[in-house]
């Protein structure tokens, strides 16, 4: 076991209704709130109505930004930094998935700072001070609710990128499953597939963490369990929360005690196309994902198996727990190759260039650019 | 799923050499400390020396309380808040296991307020503000240093029980499992049994959350792997860190979430045993969980079927979870009835009077003191 800190000051309010609580945690944090959603959704489901009904009655003064984008960008997160400077926000309210929520803890830190949001994941600039974060989930999938990680995309560059700072930890969420109904079956399955690469990439990232595992191998089974449940009753509250838990509890920190690392290749991979062709982040993973234990099968052959052995409760060799973990990610409706989000052969060469310039690696399994190619094509 | 709030604001620093940190962290609370320790271990293992030296160089002004007991008691708790409250301290250093730190928890809320200790138990006296609260952990058992709960005696008024409040949780706990190589093995394995105990008090608890459970039988079956592997190498390092982490989990909150409520009724049963006979708190779980079980057998023959069959990985019904359970506490060295603590059944009549006048009951299994005569009897 690796030496390690465990820390997550993100205090959780998770069930039925907790969305009343706002109205006494923001005006803890000041009077002046910046806004923040995404394209839409929630005005359309009353949740926008009711969450300025609640800053109304605890009288906050609000300045708002909508229109952060699947996939976020840059220019959104400076856009909404210049706006948070001049309200003088006290606290961020972020309402949202992991779009919305990823880019308000870049926002939080970029409003201290005469700064591009960019300039932190390009190491031009260090964070000084972030104002309060408090989020409200609408999907259950990324994590970011409990942990200090962002994920942003550069067009210009070329690149979307993962970043991680102690500061950017919310300090409040709220998790009403009820307001994850609404999300569609598709994408839905593709949160599932999310929470799921999460347990993953820890799972095969460097260091001997046996209770980790343990934890990782229980968020998966319950995915396993559930998803496919809720995929077939998408109004069932029960199913709904125990999916938007197990996401939380994927990526907040539990699952990383003791480990050196995680891996994250595969979420680099995702990154790329979800880069080049729009695709929901969910269904980028579950394409990266058979490629990259086929092409790591030889050095993880046991480590993959025991993996499936855990999971599926049979012994199964490194190969079967593939074509299984393939197969749970067609049972929840994601694609698992690049022919099923209808990306040709032709597109080789810009997805191995994509992988060029976004340096695409992992914390356990090195790669070199001579990878890129075979890995591609595994896809 | 029960809604739920998971907050737990302690910073965890574990691994080997951690206590080095000590220096860094100690002097954000202030200059003054209170060193809180128990009956002299930490003297003879050069402990106490190496803390003086860290404070020394951290520039603290110390004043220490010395010789809190195994089952703490309350006459403690007052002359050690009295010293700080004269001492002014800034900040409380628990140096020990789970009666040093479930002490220093009561003191932090004691020494603002003119009252004893007790109070907080009995209800008259309801917690304002604590000194803040570092601990050195050197016992895997209790879960204390990342938890919000604070088990004491009174031996005046017969009890033994068991406090919470936010205010208790330590602000950083620094865990060197290098530390607890020193526990002999009969103690290595009461500390195995509190923290399965621990899982199994949730488990048997109230409410259905699926995730939840998961985490602990993960928790126990980490035990139940390395707790054996542990006592016959106690000085392994390794072993000495999971088994040490997997304490820290098994009742740091995580096991709670969606919960209605843990059960606890072994633990009020076993806090019995060591007012009237000194048992080590593991050592009096591991008396108390047959006893349950068998009594309880009835309502709870599924779950503790499917307990027993996720523990041990084959379809076992509830009387073969009870003795595979019974046979795993006597392998960590355990006494499974009171007549492996040579108590007889002359002593019946006093613990039945200690469970009445403990008000021995669970949150989720229901008692009167009609129940107390058959559950002694089958201990």
């Amino acid at each position: 076991m690796q030496n390690f800190i465990a820390f997550n000051p993100t205090k959780l309010h998770f069930g039925k209704d907790v969305l009343s609580g706002l109205a006494a945690s923001l005006p803890l944090y000041g009077k002046r709130v910046l806004l923040l959603y995404g394209k839409g959704s929630i005005i359309r489901t009353g949740l926008y109505d009711r969450v300025m009904q609640i800053l109304r009655q605890a009288g906050m003064e609000v300045a708002e930004y909508g229109g952060i984008k699947p996939n976020p960008i840059v220019e959104d997160v400076d856009a909404a930094a210049a706006l948070g400077r001049k309200h003088k926000a006290d606290v961020i309210l972020a309402v949202g998935g992991g779009s919305v929520i990823d880019s308000a803890k870049i926002i939080s830190l970029t409003i201290p700072v005469e700064h591009s949001g960019w300039d932190f994941y390009s190491g031009k600039a260090k964070p000084v001070q972030a104002v309060p974060l408090v989020a409200v989930l609408t999907l259950a999938a990324t994590g970011t609710e409990m942990n200090r990680f962002a994920v942003i995309s550069n067009h210009a560059e070329g690149k979307k990128q993962g970043y991680g700072h102690a500061l950017c930890y919310p300090r409040e969420s709220f998790l009403d499953p009820t307001l994850t109904i609404s999300v569609p079956k598709d994408h839905t399955g593709y949160g599932i597939a999310d929470l799921v690469a999460h347990c993953l990439e820890m799972y095969f990232g460097a260091g001997d963490a046996s209770l980790s595992d343990r934890f990782i191998t229980s968020v998966v089974r319950e995915a396993m369990e559930y998803g496919p449940q809720l995929l077939d009753n998408l109004n069932d509250y029960d199913l709904r929360a125990r999916i938007m838990y197990a996401a939380t509890m994927a990526l907040n920190g539990l699952t990383a005690n003791g480990k050196v690392s995680g891996d994250w290749a595969v979420h680099s991979m995702g990154h790329v196309l979800s880069l080049l062709y729009d695709t929901p982040h969910g269904a980028s993973l579950t394409i990266a994902y058979p490629a990259w234990l086929k092409y790591f099968k030889e050095p993880m052959r046991d480590r993959i198996a025991a993996l499936g052995t855990e999971l599926f409760r049979e012994q199964l060799d490194a190969d079967a727990t593939i074509l299984r973990l393939e197969g749970f990610f067609r049972q929840i409706g994601c694609p698992v190759r690049l022919a099923d989000i209808n990306v040709g052969p032709d597109q080789q060469e810009a997805l191995v260039n994509g992988f060029i310039v976004n340096e695409v690696n992992g914390g356990n399994m090195k790669m070199t650019e001579e990878d890129y190619p075979v890995l591609v094509g595994l896809m």
